[in-house]
C-alpha cells in the first residue's frame, strides 16, 4: 500500500497521538507518571494488539517493534512536562487523533485481510484496530468508553466507513497506494466535520422523542 | 453432538439472545446506536472469543462466519425499534438467556475438549463460553459484573454444572446429542429454578451473620 | 534457572497470594463466593494468561496445568471462612504479594524470551505477567486499577526494575538460579522499601507544586 518505511512512520505517529490520548486522561485522572505511561501504551498499542491476537499474528507487532514500545513513553514524556499545554492544544491532539483513526481503520482492515480473514471480518478489525486502544483506556480509567457514549461526536462511525470503503476496494481489485489514502483521508474528514459539527448517532427510538428530559439519566 | 447445522443454528439463536441483553444494557445506559450495536456484539461473540483466544483456534469462529457478525446487528435493529416492548417481555428475555446459558457451557466444553485441553480446563472454558460476554458488557458499560454480585440470582452455578456434567460425560464416554442435551437442559432448568426462587450464593462467613446491617455496603 | 519442580511450587505460591488479595477485593465489594473464585483466579492467572497469549503458548499454562486451576479455589476458602483473620495480617499478605510480584517479574521475563521475544519486549511481558493479575482484579470488581493511582505506594516499578535486570542478565549471560533469584529478591525489597516508606511515584510535572489543593480532585 505504502512503501514499508513510509508505513512504519505512519504507524508510529498514529500510535504517539493514541498514546498522548492516554497520558491526557491520566493527568486528568490524577495517575501517577507509571500509571501515564502505562495508559499511554495500552491506548496506543491496545487496538492492534487485539487484532493481532485475533488473526493470530503473534507475537504482535506492539511486542516485535523497539519503536512501537518506545513511542507511548515519549509521548508520556511530552505530556509529563507540558501537559497545560498540552491540554491547550486539545483541539490540534483530537486533530491528530482523527488522523490516526483514520490511518489505522486502513491499515487494520489490510492486515486483517491479508491474514486471511473475510472482508467483513476485516473490517470489523479495521474498527477494532482504530477504535480499540480508546476503549481500552477507559476501560483502565474506569470510565465508560467514549466511544459507547451518546453524548459524544461520532468516533465509531467514520472508522467504520473507511474500513468498508477498504473493503470494497479490496473486493473490486482497487486497492493501492492512492485509493487506500483516500479512504483513510475519507475517514479522517468526516471525524473531523463530526467534530465540527457536532454530529451524534442516535439513540434508541423512543428515547429520542424525549431528549429535553433526559439530562438527569445520562451517564 | 448435533448435526453441524442444527449446532450453527442453536449458535446463531444463543448469540442473538446475549446480543439483546447487551442492546438492552446500552439503551438503559444511554448509548447511541453505535453503542448498542457494540454492545450486543461483545455480550453475543464475547465469552467464544475468549475460548477461541485461549485454545488456539484462530482466527475466532466470531470472524470467520458472516452469520456470527450479523446476528448481533440484527439484536441491535430488533431492541432500537422495539427496546419498551422488548423490556416489558424481560422475563421472556431472561428464560432465552437461561437457553443460551444452557447451550453454551455445553459446546464451549466440547469444543475445547476437541481441541486438547484436559477435563477441568475445558469446563471451565464451557463456563467461560457461556458467562463471559455477559462480564465483557458489564465492564465495558462501566458496571460491576453482574455474575460476580451477591444480590443477583446465581447464573455461573447453572453454567458450571452444565460444564461440569459434560466433562464426566466425556470422561466416562457416554456423551452424544442425547446426554448434551440433557445437560444443556439442566443448566437451563437450574437457571430458571434460581430465578423464581431467588437463589443466591453465600457471601463470606461472616457476612452472612450481619446481612441484615450490610445494605449500605452494598454495590 | 531452578529446578522445574521448584519452580512450578513458586509459581503456585505466587498464584496462591495473588489470589487471596483477589479473593479479598471481593468480600470488600460484598460478592458471593462465586464471585470471590472467580476473582481470585482471574487475578492469579490473568498476568500469565495475558503474557501467553501474546507470546502465541496456547493453551496457557493456567489451562494445561490441574494446579493453576485449584489454586485460587484454595485461597477462596481459606478467604471464605477466614477473611476477618486473613485482613487483619494483611501485612503478610502484602509481603507474600511482593514475593510473588519479583518471582514473577522474573519469571514472565524468561518465558517470554524462551518463546523468541527481543529483551525489552521480554521486560515488558515480565512486568505484564507481575501486575497483569492485578489489574484484572481491578477492572473486573470496577475499580481505578491500583497499579495506576498516585495514592499508592509504587508496585509496578519493582517490577520493571527486576523485569530488566533479567534481560541484563540475558543479555550479558550472566543468567542462572543464583543471579536470577537476586533479580526477584531485589524487585521484593524494592516492594517492600515502597511499602515501609510510602515511596510514591510522581504526577506530571505542575500537578506536583499544587500537590496541597487537590485532594478533592484525587481519584
Amino acid at each position: 500500500m505504502f512503501t514499508p518505511s513510509v508505513q512504519h512512520w505512519l504507524d508510529l505517529a498514529g500510535i504517539f497521538v493514541f498514546a498522548i490520548s492516554g497520558a491526557l486522561l491520566a493527568v486528568r485522572k490524577n495517575f501517577d507518571v507509571v500509571g501515564m505511561a502505562l495508559l499511554a501504551g495500552a491506548t496506543g498499542l491496545g487496538g492492534g494488539l487485539f487484532r493481532d491476537l485475533v488473526i493470530g499474528a503473534v507475537p504482535p507487532a506492539a511486542f516485535t517493534d523497539l519503536g512501537y514500545l518506545l513511542t507511548p513513553l515519549a509521548a508520556t514524556a511530552l505530556v509529563f512536562f507540558l501537559h497545560p499545554q498540552v491540554e491547550r492544544i486539545n483541539r490540534a491532539v483530537m486533530v491528530f487523533d482523527a488522523a490516526g483513526l483514520g490511518l489505522f481503520c486502513v491499515t487494520g482492515t489490510v492486515k486483517a485481510y491479508g491474514h486471511g480473514l473475510g472482508l467483513a471480518a476485516s473490517a470489523v478489525l479495521g474498527l477494532a484496530t482504530a477504535a480499540g486502544g480508546g476503549v481500552v483506556r477507559d476501560v483502565l480509567a474506569n470510565e465508560v468508553p467514549s466511544l459507547l457514549r451518546w453524548d459524544r461526536e461520532v468516533y465509531a462511525l467514520p472508522a467504520m466507513v473507511g474500513a468498508t470503503v477498504v473493503a470494497l476496494l479490496i473486493h473490486t481489485g482497487h486497492l493501492n497506494g492512492a485509493t487506500s489514502g483516500a479512504a483513510a483521508a475519507l475517514a479522517f474528514v468526516l471525524r473531523l466535520l463530526a467534530l465540527r459539527h457536532n454530529w451524534r448517532a442516535p439513540r434508541a427510538w423512543h428515547r429520542r422523542s424525549r431528549r429535553g428530559k433526559e439530562g438527569a439519566e445520562e451517564v
